[in-house]
């Protein structure tokens, strides 16, 4: 029955004739041992970045003489050959072979037949993956930096264009102080903007080759590290064999900084579901980013943002799941290490659409000035700059004027209005030194147009930081 | 760049025509949005689950007269039809129709015209996943209670036949008093044990009927919800609508039992690679389950354990990512809840592979008595029972007794021997009371003799709780 | 440096004499490690359960004529000591004896002298602490179903009141149907039966008692583990002594329960706080779980909703942890495992507190019917209901009518009113066939009645569902 | 029940009245809501961050006229007092204060009168908290490098006195080549230089100042926050006063830099744990770092390794829990973000005792290279060696090299002899081009010496190494 919940993986009667390792064995491994083993399914994924490896690797071996030049042709066309086949869909991929190194290296020897069995040389299916898959995290890393780039640009270009819009600002989803729709929105090009620092640490941190670590302890061929290493971009090899062929830090690094990526997108998508909500009405999402009801016809759902918020589920639990493997592992390689894969995949794959659905979002969404100029009749946003007014102009001790300004409140709260509506002798009856200047103080405008201090929500002070977010975060 | 990064997807310019909320819409939703939304490519595998209550609703609805016999004759027809295509491999998936739902409903229609159309009233998307998915994780407990089922009868065949081989029992990896094997494999059959029974109760707990709570609110239909759940197996319907379509604790539930059951699997693993290295060699690995190396040819790789070992990661990454996606999800429906089957799918897959794997190589592997033996020369295993025979022979008390075994092992080991073969005056320059009874008490076959407590390692108290563990599991 | 970080402990300079284990040692463990090592911090809160089990040991190993009964008499009176001094506040922990257990023992040998030295016969820390530990769980559990009842009890008191009181039902927080606040809260009354079904069934499978199993193997002494098992409550004894000092399967149990149960919290938290938002207006929360703030005078917080909503962070995160711990982890006893119990203690207060301060906020709060009716106008609520009498009354097919109405609300929307608004020459310019009985029938109030499919939300429906689960869940 | 299991509370009965947020409320908050709320039993660890945080303020405000002079030096001496009072003990912290800023703010008031009344002016507790917590995990970051750093110094110690002891390489802990022990030791110090560019990376992007970003939108008083920025050490103030207030990024990069650093001191523990096994016997910890056992008197348990190796699962807990908790949650501020500091402190203790254990056990412990020898004997350690021999002397392509290896191997096992002591005759059988010159090179020395690739374990080449990572690491 179990059977029946596995993924149907396709029969092949010569495992054993094919393995690469059956030398030894009396008898082949079961079927149950080739569908727990093989990884081909999902580290197809890797071929660009093994053929890249092996072009490297062949060249250098050619260089230090212990391979031929005309070996490493041979080798080169052969695997340019493979690629092709792989992006034309016509590569036929084998569970047999189990993972994607052996599939091409299988494919090498059909079509160049000695040399391709000459290839393996002075290294490893552990430094092999390794480097593989290090090269791949590298790209993703790219393609993410490249992506959040393009939010914050959709966040800039709308928070331009919103810098005066006030809006309630929230703590505890309770209206606490007016900021504008700008303001809040340039939040989160401070966070992504340490997401991409986040994520070019980890480039950076991982640039080492592990190739030519070989299984674990290096090579006793006169191998060239160094040149492999500058073939495939890396600064350098790694300093260490055994910490080469060991190492998932850059796995680990990607998952956690995607972790905490994406719980900005989920701060934002959750902010992007209340303020679409009927009752906020803050702004609303177009078309293409919601969805129908199937039952209920008026529904507008805000499934993409929906989907974001929820994507942090399946990130940090790859992050989880992979510091779990990995824990208490001893040195050098354990099987145990070939689920580092798809996990960082399925996470790259998730944040990467993430990023783009929100990008997508904030591009179409439009704001709505108004319901958020009603909001702000609600809650007293004012009581803040009340308060700062009986500090600064009436030399009263911050405290006090909380106080004082809180009486007020619940003055305004029991007639029904806001502060603002309060006449001055209302004012004067709770704190009889507020003076006449005070009018004109309590508007949201004024309140909003006060922050200056540096990073406050003044529209001019946000312009002043638009500005530098630019050439901080490299995107003029 | 990321498009690169994202998996790819059928193309279709015909989403929004066939989109069934469609209606309202001026533009169609983004390949995007498609891209993020759709489910189609994991959830086709509730086909059969979606067919059953389809075929149950239709049922319902005739037989309370909602849609005539007519209709509910085609739609099992047509129904029956879409299941032979999709076991054949014949039916075309489409992700422009985003979910198994649409797609059978879909086919439905081009099969049987209008009746399809009516096979949707009173029932909501809602209610349809929740049920098809409450289904298929009750498969998946069946299946899983079976399996496990057949690992506890390998490891009990295993124990009945080594009840009497002695071995080192551990703690801290360290040598601590001798068990036989048999019994340290009876330890599994009890955790196994535990683990059918939170399967089997969390069967019990799922085992209420969604079906016909439609979208969160019931429905004003006369239809009888009694009747699709008796037909489904279901022991009742859910009693609020809005919880029907919410819940998911059958899912968390099903992922919680499936970690703890993966970490049970994790111990026993860890041990298999531990008792299979080349310094313990207590047992034998067959060829089956263990595989070679590439680079060195000798290795005999227990890569099959290390991948039992390392499935709690992604089981635990799993069960972590529901909790996090439910956390804090307003009622009734959000999207974020379409992220709950892809970490079930895997778990179920994942733990069941690590049970069947688990099974095989329990059924395969050799013991090895004489590594055993010759590991129960190190490590003093009998002190405790010099300890126990001085407070039971001699009256001390017994942090004396174990001060007084102590010395005695610290006099062994300076003369490099075990305690059982040290003379009786030497242990009696120790403790002078030690009387000449205790030749041959020191022995790891006495000490095991010896454990005859309730549990304990003892021969015949192994085969006799070997005897009640068949009857309590229901092995016989 | 580091040192300043860690807790502060008691320094003691006689660890090497005191320590029980320091027989063979030729010096004494350092610092460090009695900082590492000590577990008295937080294991001290095992006391009961500590002097519980070794007056039953005490008991049994008299029965069994291993200690005398006046041994055993010394040791109760001596333990019924301890306890007082503890409860008083008067018994002096010390870091240098490690644990609870050892503090308690030390202390016990102070008071009786002898017979204290007895007292570990036959059984180990291992199965001590494992007793110690299931006992508290066992009590926490029962402590936890109490609250959860009583919080079921709040519910159903509020919901039996607003049975009748009209609300928006939601999904993706957009406007789906009318449904009876009574109603949505009943929703939380079945998830917290199944919460208490699962702590419950925890219950049940981890009452098998480990006293007596001593280190790993059981023991030579002539024990009754009936005996014990029977004096503190448990079924029975566990059936193999190794697992029974391994599991920890009862404290996995107990976190995932706590973890679901802890995100069904969050998901009522998180609609409080959306609810008492400015916005929505739906509910008040009393004074006595709201806050004011420092800054902003007029603000009312709903911290209590916040703080439980975040709560799962850390109990998921225990469970986490200890699934860590143990994965992978080799039989029969390591040090690891003492990791097991500050997570649990943690997760226990937070679920307790979480559970009571919930419970406290559902007695407070006052729900508001005008805002609620309110947002009904908003989202046109019925819709489905239009869509529904199409089906019912125009024999329409579902998907038809889905359409219909939805181009219906289009109008609705062009004009700026509910659908209920429309005139019948509106809705017929849509559907000819819609026939003059459809005035009436789109009021909220007829969508609610209308739906009384089993578990649906109208009133009677409700109250009927109301009045099963007071008794299913033994609330009468 | 539930209230026996929450931790004890100092009850107050003036909690109403001293509470800050006081004003509004008609009813005090309740004890539960109190408990839930305080925070004081464990925020009090940031005593020394809050004062001088409230000095860089204070000054501040005097400097831009916002406060006198005066006020400013009363500040200042008042928070001096308190300082040495909480060091010296007698500050009594209190519940109803709920925290820090409270505790100290309301001890200055009773110690300076109304000046203290006058520091809150121009922030709030959101940027407070935010700035006291930024400095604690910064103070902890630079401590915890110092650690690490102080670890590779052990183990580059320990590696230079044994960068010639020659011992089993493992993958799947199978011995697959020979390597020096200096080689794997040098592998962690890698990754702990990877740990410490993880942590200096996090120090340098936390250092932006939130002070001053006040409640959420800046404020209207002419501060300068670039002063108390540099006052405080930071590079600059926050650009965005919402971002400033809302993040807690700085938390989850330590976090998730010390759940990275927790795996690695793991692999590391498991590794000592296995070593220091009777079985293995490679090294023997020192007593400092070992246990015995209430029962077992022989015992000499690697406790501390076995702690080490448990403690990811804390730490990896916090992560986890900080990360669901900040999912989803709407800026600027929710109380929710009061759950990010236990974990925080838990997971900075847990590390740095982890660290220091770590490093006692590296300089402490003692490897014995005659169990590495004799484990040599075992496993075949140069058969890739031999293989390479044939690719190199024999121009045989490496996959046919390691099929005639394989064989060679097989023969071997066959008469229970390593290949070393296989006749010429013998190797030739399998393969006959096979040399004489192959005598000598099948040694493990001549193995370890050979592997002179860049980062090999080659004993010059280890060397060579140790004597780059002392510069890279700054450890000189």
């Amino acid at each position: 029955m179990v059977a029946k919940m596995t993924k149907q993986k396709p029969t092949s009667n010569d495992a054993t004739k094919s393995s690469i390792w059956g030398g030894r064995f009396a008898s082949g491994p079961s079927q149950l041992m080739q569908d727990i083993n093989a990884s081909i399914s999902y580290d197809q994924r890797l071929y660009q970045q093994d053929i890249a490896g092996s072009k490297a690797h062949a060249t250098m071996l050619a260089a230090c003489g212990i391979i031929t030049s005309a070996d490493c042709d041979a080798i080169h066309k052969g695997l340019g050959q493979i690629a092709i086949e792989i992006e034309q869909g016509k590569f036929v991929f084998s569970d047999s072979l189990e993972d994607i190194h052996m599939n091409i290296e299988s494919r090498l020897a059909e079509l160049i037949g000695e040399p391709a069995r000459r290839l393996h040389t002075a290294r490893s299916r552990n430094d092999q993956v390794a480097t593989d898959f290090k090269l791949w995290v590298r790209d993703a890393i790219d393609a993410i930096d490249h992506a959040l780039a393009d939010m914050q640009i959709a966040l800039i270009d709308k928070a331009t264009n919103h810098a005066d819009m006030v809006m309630p600002g929230f703590t505890h989803l309770q209206t606490a102080q007016p900021v504008t729709f700008g303001f809040h929105l340039m939040a989160y090009v401070e966070m992504l903007g340490r997401d991409r620092g986040r994520f070019a640490d980890a480039r950076i941190r991982l640039n080492e080759s592990p190739l030519g670590a070989a299984a674990l302890a290096g090579t006793s061929f006169p191998t060239d590290r160094h040149m492999t290493a500058a073939a495939l971009g890396f600064d350098r090899p790694a300093a260490n064999a055994m910490d080469a062929v060991s190492d998932r830090d850059f796995a680990l690094e990607f998952l956690a900084a995607a972790a905490i990526c994406a719980v900005h997108l989920s701060r934002f998508a959750e902010e992007l579901v209340i303020w679409s909500s009927d009752r906020f009405g803050f702004i609303s999402l177009s078309d293409a980013f919601t969805t129908g009801s199937s039952i209920m016809p008026q529904k507008r759902n805000p499934d993409a943002a929906e989907l974001v918020r929820a994507k942090p589920g399946r990130i940090i639990g790859a992050l989880n799941g992979l510091l779990i493997v990995l824990k208490g592992l001893p040195l050098a390689y354990g099987k145990d290490m070939q689920e580092d894969k798809e996990g960082v995949f399925d996470a790259a794959d998730s944040l990467g659409i993430a990023i783009a659905a929100t990008t997508g979002m904030i591009r179409d969404l439009t704001a709505k000035p108004d319901a958020m100029l009603a909001a702000l009749q609600q809650g007293f946003p004012t009581a803040t700059d009340l308060a700062d007014y009986m500090v600064r102009e009436l030399g009263m001790p911050f405290r006090e004027a909380h106080h004082a300004s809180g009486a007020i409140v619940a003055t305004a709260a029991a007639k029904g209005v806001d502060i603002e509506a309060l006449s001055l002798a209302e004012l004067q009856a709770v704190e009889p030194r507020i003076k006449p200047d005070i009018i004109g103080q309590l508007s949201v405008a004024s309140a909003v147009a006060a922050r200056t201090s540096f990073g406050g929500t003044a529209p001019d002070e946000v312009r002043a930081r638009i500005a530098d977010a630019k050439q901080r975060f490299g995107l003029e």
